[in-house]
């Protein structure tokens, strides 16, 4: 099938605007709403983004949040969440939502989990009960949560791994991906994604590539990444990827990533992603900054009254100090992991606006060694 | 001394412009702006209303808080408070604030403090380190940290007390509180209060407000009760008490209350009133409604798409379900506790406000009335 015919198959309509060499930029049209990319998904896992109300999440410049299948299945449960409305209404985040296929948490189970072809069977990390996961029950729970973009269900091939098992374990992630195709319900507005595996072998990440593109996609994630492969074979593995993806259809970096991650897979063609960085570093103290990251739980910072970010527009650095900051901390107060996760999550969507201003001026190389020499510079001298 | 003289010596302008029977609409002038009583403070103990930003706070209709000199004096220390602006800036809560001495907590520390004439002398509960509070000391750190409303340093008497008891104990806090007044520094726009002692005798509770009337304050406060006493002992106290404080002052019951013990005081002629109730209980799953209150945790609101309190416009019960809000709390997501003390504050500031309403109107005892029948109708029926 050529490009043509797999964008005629999209329930989500995909605009290209404008491209600075393998950068695009771009903008989904969801059911709820357009997503400017390149994107970063807030993870909003059990249909919360961790110490934020959603007014709070979307002033941070957020215009797509993912939850997770895994979580939410088990508590409060696929179905409860349809009868109240889906996750939009449940959660009260009126935009776009992706979910994930729950893959990716069961198979961390190890112990609790058993793979065979048909799927998944597991027991709850909550309460043990036993639970099935087939790629087409997967699907269904998702529509369920009225996910805007669905994932095929895959096995996040572990890593490292020989090429036999990557291999084998790609081509069943590919049966199971055609499998999600035939059970999801198409609907204007809504998508569902395929995932490209192969662990690092360009090989098996162009088979897996082009056997997707063949069942037709509404997008095309690259999975399998961010498991401790490091920085340089991720960026080798999206440089033997991205290029057999299609040109029409959105690709998401799955799980990516640090913010130097993120700059340098918008640079070879990726337009969304996520990762729990952001919130899960604010709830430790962990503030990332135009000038690399503080740790705001260090005593330089107790009679400091100058913001977190001197160069931040969000409102944690608009009224609050690092001393401040500080004594939130040392104090567990839940005010310290609140104020950080919002301006970490500030921080992200302003590196994305500032990515996506860069390609629309075709500009990139030029904000890219900005942001190196920023992130270089160290935090500002103590006073 | 008599009222005038009294008032003369204000540094904060009080404005009674309504009363019904006992009960009084006022206004108090602070240098951080007014306060509309009858009033509630909302408790912000370590520099921060736990879980939610200082604009959240105003949003709920708060215009002043409560600081507790205690925790704030051993961290982050009143001295670096003062060197980073003062509390007001450092906790980004621009509007009015109360502190208390300290005294409530340092003397609840039971084997770790040494009451004498002097003062107590206490070890930290945080790293065992020694500390002294004087009359003079509260003072100087209530100073340091820019609070409007000073309290005297004073003592708690315990619950039960012999008369003797509460008599030796009531005259020593009447020492300390001339201590106290001689200490404090007079501001425009800041006020140090006296606080009434005497247990549950009514000889005792108005020696203590005459004495306090003499050495003259900007406000009074009745200490020394939710202690354990009950609701009817408690009003007994205000009954004997209240009436032999000065017209031209406001008055403070201290730690209170319930909402039904807040609308007996008001009754009585109170104007300002401080309880952790609402930030507390909202921690923990507890929601003060129109209709009592509601524990969310319980599992019957699991598939209930209505708000909490269906008359109640705040942003909470605008915008989640009790389904939701039962699985944040069963899911222990901070999300629950932050929109449930935000629900909290709501209903108090909702309540005051009405209650100043009633009194400007003159129709305290209907407002009364309905607020007894609303609270004993009980939650709303399930679906």
């Amino acid at each position: 099938m050529n490009e043509a015919a797999a964008a005629a198959k999209t329930g989500l309509d995909f605009t290209l605007l404008a491209e600075d060499g393998a950068a695009r930029r771009g903008l989904i049209a969801t059911a709820h709403g357009p997503v400017k990319t390149p994107a970063f998904m807030t993870v909003g896992t059990a249909g919360t983004v961790k110490g934020l109300t959603s007014e709070q999440v979307r002033a941070s410049g957020a215009e797509i949040i993912l939850g997770n299948t895994y979580h939410l299945m088990l508590r409060p449960g696929a179905e409860r969440v349809a009868r109240l409305g889906g996750l939009h209404r449940f959660m009260n985040w009126l935009g776009p939502i992706l979910t994930d296929s729950g893959g990716y948490q069961v198979m961390s189970l190890q112990e609790l989990r058993k793979i065979t072809e048909e799927g998944v069977t597991f027991r709850s990390h909550l309460d043990g009960e036993r639970h099935n996961l087939t790629p087409e029950r997967a699907v269904e729970i998702q529509e369920l949560l009225d996910s805007n973009i669905t994932m095929v269900l895959d096995e996040c091939t572990p890593f490292p791994a020989t090429e036999t098992e990557a291999k084998d374990s790609m081509e069943r992630s590919m049966r199971w991906a055609a499998r999600c195709r035939s059970a999801f319900t198409r609907r204007p507005g809504y998508g569902l994604f395929g995932i490209v595996q192969g662990g690092v072998y360009p090989n098996l990440r162009r088979a897996s590539a082009e056997a997707l593109i063949e069942i037709g996609f509404d997008g095309y994630a690259v999975g399998g990444l961010a498991v401790g492969e490091g920085q340089a074979a991720m960026f080798d593995v999206l440089d033997a990827t991205v290029p057999h993806l299609p040109q029409a259809q959105p690709r998401y970096l799955m799980g990516v990533g640090k913010p130097a991650d993120i700059v340098g897979a918008v640079q070879r063609g990726i337009d969304m992603f996520d990762c729990v960085l952001p919130t899960r570093s604010g709830r430790t103290g962990q503030a990332f900054t135009r000038r690399g990251s503080v740790n705001i739980r260090n005593a330089r910072h107790q009679d400091d009254p100058r913001p977190l970010d001197p160069d931040c527009p969000c409102p944690t650095c608009a009224d609050y100090s690092r001393a401040y900051l500080h004594h939130l901390f040392k104090a567990k107060e839940m005010l310290g992991p609140i104020l950080l996760t919002r301006h970490n999550l500030h921080y992200y969507q302003e590196l994305m606006a500032g990515l996506r201003q860069a390609i629309e001026d075709r500009r990139l190389d030029h904000f890219v060694a900005d942001f190196a020499q920023q992130q270089s510079g160290g935090d500002i001298a103590p006073l």
